[in-house]
């Protein structure tokens, strides 16, 4: 059943999601801050809107994917943002990767007007955002997450509903984590078997088939010994993402030595200009410590 | 065609291994610390020797697999070690998890008197002993792995020739840095989970769908869910081969700052006399720091 949708946010990963939403028959009205990021959607049947307002007033279902946490506060909470627009029994999903301390208040003050937000942040990048092969981690109620499941499937695979509001995001972070800390262990790995004078490709081969097997061995530890850092997932996005972490952890009370040690090899990243690598670049951390230019 | 063989060691993994190379059908003879190891492999029709002077003497290649550093130091160099006694053409294949610096030493030493040595560590523990499905990771020079090899293959499946000598416990050394910080990070995310009030368990199963996937999510995050810590491979291990792994690094001024800090919490699971327990027990540690009894 085609419903009313809209959706806030046309960025790289935004852009493609929306298509995909119009392309399964949905009326969709979206509206993105640099208005030549709707022509591609206006071109797709989508309406092309000025406002966050107007998106409110027309649809039942509104998506935001925008790049950090003051965003979606605004978009949400700011002047002229969602709240004062909408009305009781919309639903707004955020699919942004931001705080779950700030999600669970956003949530809070959408519920006192009526309004179920679910926070559903993706993995899988610009090629899942485009295939519709996402995984989308979950949370809020679980009622609500039944009736906007079909939606989510439209735009990813892997959907599991985590737990109550901010548990999508929490599953998010977790996400980052790891794949930070397990990046940190086998950027160590390849630079040991360096400063050994051991052939690190071979030594990565050898790993491949036993308990020190993962996604990141195989694709970043790839990246790393091909010096070739094309993003996939940009250093300031995956920075962003452990500031995340971390500010919670702070506030929180949760100790991660891992994941520190790493945001700060992420901050020199930062530091030297490197933003816009894979932050498979952590490597390079390992190697300027040895005295090697990179 | 059939090898005089000799086997030096018959531990939980020597003697799977041994039995193994017996089963295909080489002439074995057999050597252990403590008599009642040779009591199987005598009774598959290997020969127990009182001595390592025994096995040197009538074996062509002789395996090792004993516990650390000094234990292949002590069977190879020292007194009424095989140094005394082996003649050249014989060939050592060292199977144990030891220093790679002491490895190229003592392939020095070996060479010196026409004796061509193997570093061959394995992984895949026990269970992998007792199959013959054991990965291989061989330092070496390469003619002398050529002529091993089919040997290696009854105990193995997946045999890489890393490098020169020492480049087998380059490799291994390489595969504990990897595991090792690869626990830390996937207990930090359930640590992360857990102190945000959100189902651990949905977690991991949402994550091993997309980039954070590993062998340590999968099997050791599982162990760290159920509280179950019967190894696998234990603690008291694990701390060893970071002891070499860091001890290299010291020797050969690499910085390894996630494996140092893993490798003090394995200190600290040995100082609570949890040495037994499989590392997955690395997440302990997590939870002591949040002030919960484990």
């Amino acid at each position: 059943m085609a419903m009313k949708l809209g959706f806030i946010g046309l960025g790289i990963m935004g852009r493609p999601m929306a298509l995909n939403l119009r392309r399964a028959g949905h009326p969709l009205w979206v509206h993105g801050r640099r208005a030549v990021t709707m022509e591609p959607l206006a071109a797709a049947g989508a309406l092309a809107c000025g406002s966050i307002g107007a998106v409110a007033t027309h649809a039942e279902v509104i998506f935001v994917m925008v790049s950090d946490t003051p965003d979606v506060e605004r978009v949400i909470a700011g002047e002229n943002g969602l709240l004062s627009h909408l009305r009781p029994e919309q639903v707004v999903v955020d699919m942004s990767t931001i705080s779950p301390a700030v999600t669970r208040r956003l949530a809070q003050e959408l519920q006192t007007c009526g309004v179920e937000m679910l926070d559903a942040p993706v993995s899988g990048g610009e090629v899942g955002a485009i295939d519709g092969t996402l995984s989308i981690m979950v949370g809020g109620q679980k009622a609500t997450f039944q009736r906007i499941k079909p939606l989510l499937e439209i735009m990813g695979r892997n959907i599991v509903h985590v737990g109550d509001h901010g548990a999508g995001q929490v599953a998010k972070a977790c996400n980052q984590i790891v794949v930070a800390v397990t990046i940190q262990a086998v950027s160590e790995a390849l630079t040991f078997a360096r400063g050994n004078g051991v052939d690190a490709a071979k030594v990565r081969a050898a790993l491949l088939g036993g308990f020190a097997a993962s996604q990141v061995l195989k694709v970043h530890g790839k990246r790393m010994l091909d010096e070739d850092f094309t993003p996939g997932f940009k250093v300031q996005l995956h920075q962003k993402d452990l500031h995340i972490v971390m500010e919670d952890a702070h506030k929180l009370g949760i100790a991660l030595p891992g994941a520190a040690l790493v945001a700060q090899h992420l901050n020199a990243l930062m530091g030297s200009g490197d933003g816009e690598l894979d932050s498979a670049a952590i490597v390079k951390i390992m190697e300027r410590m040895a005295g090697r230019k990179t």
